[in-house]
């Protein structure tokens, strides 16, 4: 509950600092949790251009002794000089400029700052980010380096950059003139400096509130900190300070991203705590999380590789997580019911034993429920649970001598394998991954309908898997990092991973990809697919990937889902997948996206095959699934 | 001389193959080098879909038996069938295609073919580039594995892929209509592909020749062969087929690669010996080559990591090279005649003795140069000849000894060291890259002109980088060749090779880059640079890098240049560099080209680093000088 959540980070911005010790107490004792100081005061703008340093004389800066390392490094973010022009096509400016930053950045990693603060003023800042990258890139301790906080208005007027040229410390009298794209500044920014993870953004919150497009693109950028000016507080009733109702509406998007809140301007209102303790109060009044954020908290844009539940056997402990959702179960369990009662009707209900075979039963709940179906529906059945993984057998084995006793017969075997004494009736599987077929289930199925009679009934009946493309440089920068080093760096970018999507946009709905029906009776049966889809593409995004989601027909209208727009309320089995692309592809508003994907197979494996055709064309990623496949 | 030219390869395709033993001799007693002929008679399609191949009882094609590995390897491409539609929206054409097409391909790597032939009809040739290449790929002896040759008109009317689906065979009678861009054909099958080596174009000649830009685009192509349908020969007088003057043209551009021929479609002459003929004379009567492209054979498209003559001491034979061009030393010896007239009047001519320094002398040649130039106009002059390279002063010593006597002073040293016993009138060098500055001219003579008067001459004067954006899978290929492994991936992209640029598409003319001036008298010495250039694009093509040239002023008008429009006529010894991109980068035609460029400096190293910022933001290429650098 709110209760035992921790407080909102919160940080004060201070302009001109003359006493830091001082400032960081005030600070402090206003409830602040940070201050973003410059590095250097503004007065000490620095002549570097005919080599002599024209200082005044003395230190360019305050001293490093004045705090020590522990609080240089946890409570202090260090602003750039915004005099800095490193994109000026004046070459002494840009020169100068480009000295006066090397030696910023060098104090900063002097004083160990944790991150640094740099505001764009336009997209022109081509030779800024390739300033600040190479600097950190240079440095060979990359992993201790400080982080860059990139800080860019959410939206910007068309005239800002004259505006902030003329003047420099205020925006807020900026006509409503046509807005800018200001996403494209960072996208410059960040592009240049191949979506390194050290980047990150501060985005200052506008008067005006973008459209929600352009907010949920935004919710895909990494964003570690909300620049809030004062000027946007309005005063209630007894005096203090709050935001809009749309303001505060930012702030429900954002602060899932567990990000941190920077006050900055001069304070309006009684005391400078009292914005803070508006922002706490912001943070602990969040909604709580529902069960299926619950369930993934902490596993947000973590990237797992996929089970291969058919090679390996799932341990205990998987069996154990699984079998806790709340609603795979019970509509399992609908569907069953609905089955059973289509099959036996009521006026056979004394005369006929249904059988009802679940394949892969793992340690027993398709089994439970199953008897719960037929109990409800007041009919008889025989159940066999045939799996393969010997150690959940023995699970079976005990809840079938301790509670199911000779409803239920046990077999251990792969279902492909195994030689039925009779056939079944109902043929009961769980057998789906998160892109549907991923785990092998058509291929499964396929060899165990032989054991179901003409007229049997599969559960699931169908399944098909779904497609959207996704903005996210967290998940680019994740897939990086999974390189290994002894496979080439390809590898990496060309499998699908399971994750708890968080920090992405999808830039367009999913659409429906691969479908698989049960039984099969095609005269051959053959579980290749190829297809392609076109998404329409409505605002310039940047695409590093595909979501891809699943839906299924347990039995007629009964369906479990994790198609965002249609996902079962609360379960939380499955978390969608990520295709990765091995170069982030720039999308233009107004045009098509087209990618091609193929569902492989041959005796051994099974794979899949991507390619992006447009707007640009694209290597094939995974031929011959030389990255990633799975095994039959 | 022609003469001692080997003969055009020349091929001959045959649509239907009976007795392929006799076909063979038939085209070999023709005069033809191979013969193209389908792997499979076209007679034989077959139907997969339902898993038992419906053929006709017996084997599928013709046996291995009716010739030797030996021809098979050398003398025959093989076709594939042109049924096959792997792009059919239908989905049992397009997967009976694709077993069609793996027992097609599967009985060619088992024939030895070098070569296999696929003839695209339409853009829609995605799932048929993706089959190839994974087959390609499959392959354990990548390596031995056959080339695919893609057969693509040079040019097609809009309604092509309607005549060729009704008429598969026939092409000539097509209206004229709007023409259609048949490289985006092949553009899409190569980047679905990722531009493997193993691909190359069969490009067809087509009735009417495209414009010169579309012409220029295919040489930038891996053309392989040269398809010449019979249709196309005009006759002569004496009843012999010869080609028209536009067609005759092309082979004077195509040949230039090194290309094959194949000559397809019916006889419509005496013999079809006289087709072969034909070409073998339009060969043999290609112009000669000129000095530059004598001197360069060989060394076409072979990338080179450019000389660091700074760090590394030359070797003999490379001096021994590049002394013999015939350009440039006559050019300098005019440029220093010039400035020996411009420094001593005829008035001072008999009381005034000149001091001219060489610096990085080499083994003499511009020594050589200096008192050839000082004698034909009659004035005295005093030489240094400064090296550090202490073998190449071995040859300086010798030659003071035995010809130039007391008029040249050897000095075995480093110019940035060297404390010299008077000031020069004129300093000379030569330590100009073929990127300018890149062999550290500007850093030499910086640190060479405190011994320049203060009126003196530096020869050269001033010197100048180009660059122009290229299209070439061939040298995008070859940089993929370069990989090490023990390096990072990334490295090879991110340097320069110098390379005889041939195979290749220049996609804008060249623009001006860094210009450096000596002597240099600024108040404080600054050798960086940034610059960012911007290329209009006329036509759809796909850029893998850039080149690099340079030009220099010697003195006054007196200049070196190896931009290909003002190049030095005959002078060689400077090649091009190629800096190349990481990732292809598709262009749309009219859209505008931005690229940046940095010129960087430390005290121990300089570098370049380049990024593409239009049409779409990539990332900085060789950051810190990550992957390359230059030793001061």
């Amino acid at each position: 509950m709110a209760a035992s959540r921790q407080h909102v980070s919160c940080g004060l911005d201070l302009h001109c600092v003359t006493d830091i010790s001082n400032c960081l107490s005030f600070a402090s004792n206003s409830g602040y949790q940070f201050i973003t100081a410059p590095i250097v005061h503004p007065r000490f703008q620095r002549e570097f251009i005919l080599g002599k340093s024209k200082n005044r004389p003395g230190a360019f800066t305050r001293s490093d002794l004045l705090l020590t390392s522990q609080d240089w490094s946890s409570l202090i973010v260090g602003k750039l000089s915004t005099w800095l022009n490193l994109d000026s096509p004046i070459t002494h400016i840009r020169k100068n400029s480009e000295q006066a930053l090397q030696q910023e950045l060098g104090y900063a990693a002097h004083l160990g700052l944790s991150a640094v603060l740099v505001s764009l003023k336009s997209g022109n800042c081509i030779n800024l980010a390739r300033c600040i990258h190479s600097r950190i890139l240079a440095s060979e301790s990359y992993q201790g380096m400080f982080q860059v906080w990139v800080e860019v208005p959410m939206q910007a007027a068309e005239d800002l950059s004259e505006v902030y040229i003329n003047q420099p410390e205020s925006t807020e009298d900026s006509t409503v003139a046509k807005q800018i794209d200001t996403w494209d500044w960072w996208n410059t920014f960040r592009s240049v400096c191949n979506t390194d993870k050290k980047f990150g953004l501060a985005l200052e919150l506008s008067p005006d509130i973008p459209s929600e497009d352009i907010i949920n693109r935004w919710m895909g950028e990494p964003i570690r900190c909300i620049t809030v000016p004062t000027s946007l507080f309005l005063t209630n009733k007894k005096g203090y300070p709050v935001l809009s109702r749309a303001h505060q509406q930012v702030f429900q998007n954002v602060f899932k991203l567990g990000v941190q809140v920077l006050i900055k301007g001069v304070n309006r209102h009684e005391s400078i705590r009292y914005y803070q303790q508006y922002m706490d109060h912001l943070w602990m009044s969040q909604p709580n999380d529902d069960t299926l954020a619950q369930f993934a908290r902490g596993y947000e844009d973590y990237l797992q590789v996929p089970l291969q539940p058919l090679m390996d056997n799932l341990e205990s402990c998987t069996y154990e997580i699984f079998e806790k959702d709340p609603v795979k179960y019970t509509e399992y369990q609908r569907a069953m019911y609905e089955a059973i009662l289509d099959k036996v009707p009521s006026t056979e209900k004394d005369s006929r034993v249904l059988v009802l075979m679940v394949v892969g039963a793992g340690r027993g709940p398709l089994v439970r429920a199953a008897l719960a179906a037929a109990k409800k529906a007041e009919r008889d059945i025989k159940v066999f649970a045939v799996e393969k993984n010997p150690n959940a057998v023995v699970t079976l084995q005990n809840l079938q001598d301790e509670m199911w006793g000779s409803k239920v017969t046990v077999v251990s075997s792969d279902m492909r394998d195994w030689n039925p004494p009779e056939k079944a009736d109902i043929l009961v599987s769980e057998l789906l991954g998160s892109f549907g077929d991923n785990e092998l289930s058509p291929e499964c199925l396929d060899g165990a309908q032989k054991f179901l009679k003409d007229d049997g009934i599969s559960i699931p009946e169908s399944y098909t898997s779904h497609l959207a493309p996704l903005q996210s440089p967290k998940l680019y920068g994740e897939v990086v990092q999974m390189k290994d080093r002894e496979k080439p760096h390809i590898t990496c970018f060309e499998m699908p991973y399971v994750v708890r999507l968080h920090n992405r946009t999808e830039l367009a709905s999913p659409q429906p990809l691969f479908s698989f029906h049960h039984p099969n009776r095609d005269e051959v049966i053959n579980n290749t697919r190829y297809k392609n889809l076109t998404f329409h593409i409505e605002n310039n995004y940047v695409l590093h990937g595909f979501a891809g989601y699943f839906d299924t027909v347990l039995y007629k209208n009964i369906k479990l889902s994790i198609v965002p727009e249609t996902h079962s309320p609360g379960m939380f089995s499955w978390f969608p997948v990520f295709f990765p692309l091995k170069e982030p592809i720039q999308l233009k508003a107004g045009c098509q996206l087209q990618v091609h994907f193929w569902r492989c197979a041959n005796r051994k494996n099974v794979w899949y095959e991507w390619c992006v055709t447009k707007p640009v064309i694209g290597p094939i990623h995974n031929p011959n699934g030389r990255s990633y496949t799975i095994g039959l």
